[in-house]
């Protein structure tokens, strides 16, 4: 057949090599449809996505997209080549949002492997890879490293030398992308509904939010099929029944997502993410799951030549079916995780400063 | 702390004070992403709303926005403000639609306490509120009259005094806005189905719309998060658990939504809605309740000047797991609602009058 | 009263009679919300449909609609007047795609009587109708043929002349419409994900895909209140109860809908559908059944003056809660369908040629 491949199956850990560069499939226009869905799925309530004027009061040419569906949506086009056999999602790093995406703008990604390391046993290993998504201009939106174990085909294939990327704990300040045209100083905090400005947070304060929301499978399927993530075990109830959790799982980017909403009371003056630094699914999501979210303040900076504006540097907690208040902390004195907590994303925003009076 | 409150509790009886006002948060753009999932969360089916031809015929310079998605959005600005401690949200008022909305506008929307009563035993008390939205030129949209039951936080905070507004028990003729740029005279009825036009609708009659509809908890949360609407009650199934109905309540507002659309057949000549005349959530709804709807007419008025359209007063019930036709009485002879009554909505519509031969 | 029939109740097989030309009701105009949707209810990935660059690409003006979002949507239209008492829908028939739908157009449609027979026992009978859409220039989009059982309201009224029309087995590729503007030598493979064009497909060859999907309540309400579908049997679990299945049914243009998208891995470079030869729903589907598809390819036809694409006729089977690589035979030796087996759909698409080097 010279067709090649028909009916693929995924790859497997032997599939990929170091330094292989893949050209992703499915470009993707972004529509106010999507921006809608985005709502309706997680009950994101940000203003500059919420309302064109609040957007254009800070310098967007329109509402611009939710960097999580941003985030989502680069990272839908990636799995069928990179984690459709996935047996885990190991983590995220170096994540930057480069540039701002609006209705109309089209997607596409590219990744390159960036790193392999066959687990001990021989049944499995890691991929490492370093995705971009670019817009219809060749504009770089967003780029981000994730880590997925993926199982062996043939458990004699050899394994590869072990390389593992050196990735930064946080991306500094000076990495951050903050667009020139962005105007702070016009942000309104009436409308947010939150008067908590940048010079408000502190190192170390931890925001309990008190919303908790139910999964329920059609909601996590809706938003993973929006974003053509096709990865079976999200889907497949029958195919699942076998697996380690006997069903199917929710797409670690919803609950961040999801997270990311249920932060709004306490945080709602964000103006946008500017990098996940690191993150990890700490455990697995199911239809049925309340989740909750507590939000921590790691750092804070200012930004050289902004005084409209400065970062924060925060740490997103998902738990599953415990309220935020009642988690004491989320891993032991020995560090094993608390059994509710699903997320641990270290992010950083930007939020605008308090203006001299 | 100067930042303020941050991770919000909601507000309780004694935050609300007589005269104040409130401006609400989270202004929003409709967009046609909106409009298409409150077709898919409801099966509406009016023309006007379906087809942008339709809509021009009828002198529209777009498709209008469903008035029940502009009541939805509208209400759902106000609820973190009102309501998200509410334990009950008893009853709406004198609600007029001024003026149509379309896809790119953006509501905002703001509210004044107008009545304070506090319940016997000290508990609890009810706030009236009357709500306006605006859109994006400042123009008034909808202003309604609410009332909520909600907690006090301390019981032995001074009641205030009892003031309850003097509500009209309908809005009368002269006082609804029909758009001088509406000509019904080109209202095509062959596409909306139904032959009945106002002249076809005498008081009294009672119409037992056949149709039903079960709802899903990921139907009612997705239309209750497009609304923006944030009360936990209609998402969090672990915190509702202890309280009174053991689970998630359908937020009210979907509840008309889909007893409008049940209601489509025998009423397809509905123009628009004028007014919600009055209305009260009767009874509970939890996913897996089957909605039917049943429609009474109240009364027809004329309208000065007017020869295409006139004035229906309607009553709109909503049943749940009991078909329209079933439904003897909705009041027993000691008025009492039969306990499969959820929604009774007394609200005006304009519609097409028949025209001269 | 004069105003005609209120609360319809759907009609009866002696309410059709032979030549009849029904208008029916509810002109629907397609958004970027209807595509988001369709998207997220189905996780269909063709590039024309995701990226506004690639149906530039081609000819179009913008990216067209999928072509099974354009089939349900002008079913929806004729389900009021056709089949909103069906008690089986039986099949398809020489359904073509004649012009290629955009966001903005607003499809209506008409059908006319061509069939007509009581069965034997005298309590139902099988009504055919050719259903045409058309856009709002009066341009064809689609016809196609169906037929409907549909229960008698009366035993005793008589029964009509059985008529029963001649449908081609398929349709022959002098009868496909393939748009003049179309210039499928632009296709971009990398995009699409997929290598495999039109030479590499033989007659004869069955393509199991991987992918399933478990089908939620809430999935097939949404999709099928997109349509604005209002046939009871899908929506009210009530009702239902004491139906044969005893719940609600998945609508059958939802099946197609998905099953298309789980093909997608395969046949990745289908440009668009042709044609429906013939299709049938071999058997209901339910809440929690999990689909999976195959696909065979029947016949091969390359296209007169067209060197950059052709013709291939497939057959698109439908399976619920068994993957295709488990299904031996769709049918015994008998002529039994599979159990497994829930749809069985003869049709054509258009794909791109391998080009000259």
């Amino acid at each position: 057949m010279s067709g090649g491949r028909k009916a693929h199956a995924g790859k497997f850990f032997e599939d990929f090599r170091l330094g292989q560069r893949i050209r992703h499939a499915t470009p993707r226009t972004f529509t106010d449809g999507d921006t809608s869905l985005y709502i309706a799925l997680t009950g994101a309530r940000s203003i500059q996505h919420s309302a064109r004027p609040a957007a254009w009061a800070l310098g967007y040419r329109d509402r611009p997209v939710d960097d999580v569906l941003v985030f989502n949506m680069a990272f839908g086009r990636t799995v069928h080549d990179v984690s459709l056999n996935a047996i885990a999602s190991l983590g995220y790093a170096d994540a930057r949002f480069c540039a701002p995406c609006y209705v109309g703008d089209t997607l596409r990604a590219e990744s390159e492997v960036i790193g392999l390391k066959q687990n001990s046993g021989g049944r499995s290993g890691v991929v490492y890879v370093r995705s971009t998504a670019f817009n219809q201009d060749g504009e770089r939106v967003l780029t981000w490293v994730r880590w997925v174990m993926l199982p062996k085909k043939h458990l004699d294939s050899p394994a590869p030398e072990s390389v593992v990327p050196e990735l930064p704990e946080s991306i500094t300040a000076d990495r951050l992308s903050v667009p020139s045209f962005l105007d702070a100083s016009k942000f309104d905090t009436a409308a947010s509904g939150g008067s908590a400005l940048w010079e408000d947070y502190h190192g170390g304060e931890r925001i309990d939010h008190a919303s908790g929301m139910t999964i329920e499978e059609s909601d996590h399927m809706l938003a993973t099929r929006l974003y053509q993530n096709s990865a079976r075990l999200h889907f497949d109830a029958l195919a699942t029944r076998g697996s380690q959790f006997g069903r199917r799982l929710v797409y670690g980017g919803h609950v961040i997502s999801v997270c990311r909403a249920l932060s709004y009371e306490g945080l709602e003056n964000v103006l946008s993410i500017a990098a996940f630094n690191s993150g990890s699914h700490v455990g697995p999501v199911v239809a049925g799951d309340t989740l909750y979210a507590a939000s921590e303040v790691l750092e804070k900076w200012t930004l050289p030549g902004r005084d409209d504006l400065a970062a924060l540097r925060l740490r997103l907690l998902g738990l599953k079916n415990l309220p935020a208040a009642r988690l004491a902390s989320p891993r032991s004195a020995e560090g094993a995780y608390d059994p509710h907590v699903v997320l641990d994303l270290d992010y950083t925003v930007l939020m605008p400063r308090r203006l001299p009076r």
